[in-house]
């Protein structure tokens, strides 16, 4: 049986990667050792950084005025360190669109004036409050928004843009290189890895250069944006193992035709499902149409106890990860850049048949 | 050709470990999907996470009056945290016995008062300084030692104990079970896992209860022991692959019989090494006898010039990363827990033939 993952991260890797990794696991390119026993400073590893680097400018397109770095640590050590290199007791504007933006804006506290510009939260964040409505500081150290959020199965489309001025900040854990960004539109662009690109255990961080000016003398020399960018990330020993796992993804993201490509393919995926979602009165799904995420479809059954029968059923058709996440309940379907129409179509399959037995 | 890697890490990892590894890298347990691409609070992981702790408790020995968890970014982001949460102002004694304690003192110069206690810099850190010799502050915060020296190739052989009331601190990044502790004598024990316990991307962090009501209230939430310790290191996403590895490695620890065995191995290979350059005129070590480390083993032969062909000759024998620390060169033959007798017999075998060709 095909098992389909639609886990919300950790989260499926294309199996052309996963068939490269477990080839050269124990014997990296005749070196008689694996990647994860190589010195990160041995001519093995330097160039899977390098190109991991590289394989990101290409696809997402950066200039020169940006550094691209890997953090450790994830999106909430980012949550942490973008306050404490950039705010130094200004105000920041986040706007509110779920609980992981929510929890961003908390962090930053500690080191400025939070202005919540816009929310959703009363809502229950079913929908991206309307940019016009949004209230926002003159001047603000920086804006802040979560592109996509995982939790509450909502996306930024399209993308908004800060006042003149004003850098844009974004976590594009779950959305990024799932479809095209104008990364000049923004000062900072961060991401878990371990959604659309890779295992767990690093950030990507993608940073204005001018913006690296701004860290304050009393930020701890490994919470320094700068060294990262003035390092290639190797100040410290990096997580090798999930910097060669994002280069090969990206590889293959290349190989596939690159980020516009793959867009493509993800708005075939997510259209089909909630096509069906819509066609159907014993699903149903809280978000408003035009903020749909792409990456993780939120969707419920009439009832509680039907969406955990649901979810077990599926499971036991090897339709795995399909539960929301525990702050919200429901049935989630997280369809990221690996996720293949095969498996959206296998999920429809299942929906339909379990609609008509328990309708 | 038998390849021996004596990286000073990343490095070399049991070879029964990789093979594990490699054979459930992309169907893990039955589930059709690798370790790498399930999600951390699924069913899978969640038992891996439970392993990997309660075999570090078991090999170590470790009470109930202490918790385990695992921090992303390796030792240095350590160097931050240990004053971040434990400082607060007050004044913590740094033993300077290398590259990487300097550091770490260096970094808690942001938190509160930082006494050097003792310092072996001025030799080139070729020696731990006597304890007797050390200018302790009365109820320091903390007491701060790095227990293995990676770069200097120093060890503290016996592990030294804080005055009463003190916390003693260790950085055990490269000697953490090689070596039968008592946890008992330590506030808090920090490891990067990447040398001798699996990949890079995690350090364990066993602290003493007590100490985790220390955090001042300002410190973000990432960056709080108490964050890692109340949420069985599952607050945010861990980095599952390497606390996979982790687990898979503390296995076949337990396998070996436990640390005390695997001490007695680690002293059999380092005293054969030892023994050997000792019995040359051409090679010769720089630390004191009775603070020579047993896993990195520093040493040079007559000139710079003859230690690059030594580490280039030694490459084409499939003996690698022999080179010293670009900090101070010459050569490091690092024999981790997973070196075995055989490469440290092939690289004495080595040694011999290139001192008598050269010599």
């Amino acid at each position: 049986m095909e098992i389909y993952n639609f886990s919300a991260g950790p989260a499926r890797l294309p199996k052309e990667v996963m068939a490269i990794a477990q080839e050269e696991f124990c014997n990296y390119q005749n070196s008689g050792s694996g990647i994860v026993e190589l010195s990160h400073r041995g001519k093995f590893f330097a160039p899977v950084m390098e190109r991991a680097q590289a394989n990101i400018r290409e696809l997402m397109n950066i200039s020169d005025d940006y550094e691209v770095c890997f953090v450790q640590g994830g999106g909430n050590m980012q949550f942490a360190m973008i306050p404490m290199n950039l705010l130094n007791g200004g105000t920041a504007d986040y706007i509110d669109t779920g609980v992981w933006s929510n929890k961003a804006a908390k962090e930053a506290k500690f080191f400025g004036t939070v202005n919540i510009a816009a929310s959703s939260r009363e809502t229950k964040y079913d929908h991206i409050p309307a940019q016009s409505e949004w209230n926002l500081t003159p001047n603000a150290a920086y804006m802040y928004i979560t592109s996509n959020n995982t939790i509450a199965g909502s996306e930024y489309l399209p993308l908004p843009k800060a006042p003149e001025g004003v850098p844009l900040i974004a976590d594009m854990s779950s959305d990024i290189m799932s479809r095209v960004v104008n990364v000049n539109d923004f000062g900072l662009i961060y991401a878990g890895i371990q959604k659309n690109l890779g295992p767990s255990g690093a950030a990507i961080v993608i940073i204005r250069k001018d913006l690296l000016e701004r860290t304050p003398d009393n930020v701890p020399t490994i919470l320094r944006y700068n060294t990262y960018t003035e390092n290639d990330s190797m100040y410290n020993t990096p997580p090798s193992f999930t910097i060669y796992m994002l280069a090969l993804v990206t590889d293959y993201l290349k190989k596939l035709g690159g980020i516009a490509e793959v867009e493509k393919m993800n708005i075939a995926k997510a259209d089909k499902l909630y096509g069906f979602l819509d066609s159907t009165d014993f699903y149903s799904t809280p978000v408003a149409k035009q903020d749909r995420s792409r990456m993780n479809v939120v969707f419920r059954t009439p009832s509680d106890e039907m969406d955990a029968k649901f979810v077990k059923e599926a499971t036991a058709q090897g339709l795995t990860d399909l539960k929301g996440h525990r702050l919200v309940g429901g049935c989630r379907a997280s369809i990221y850049n690996a996720m293949p129409m095969e498996g959206v179509d296998a999920l429809i399959s299942f929906m339909k048949e379990f609609a008509r037995v328990n309708g």
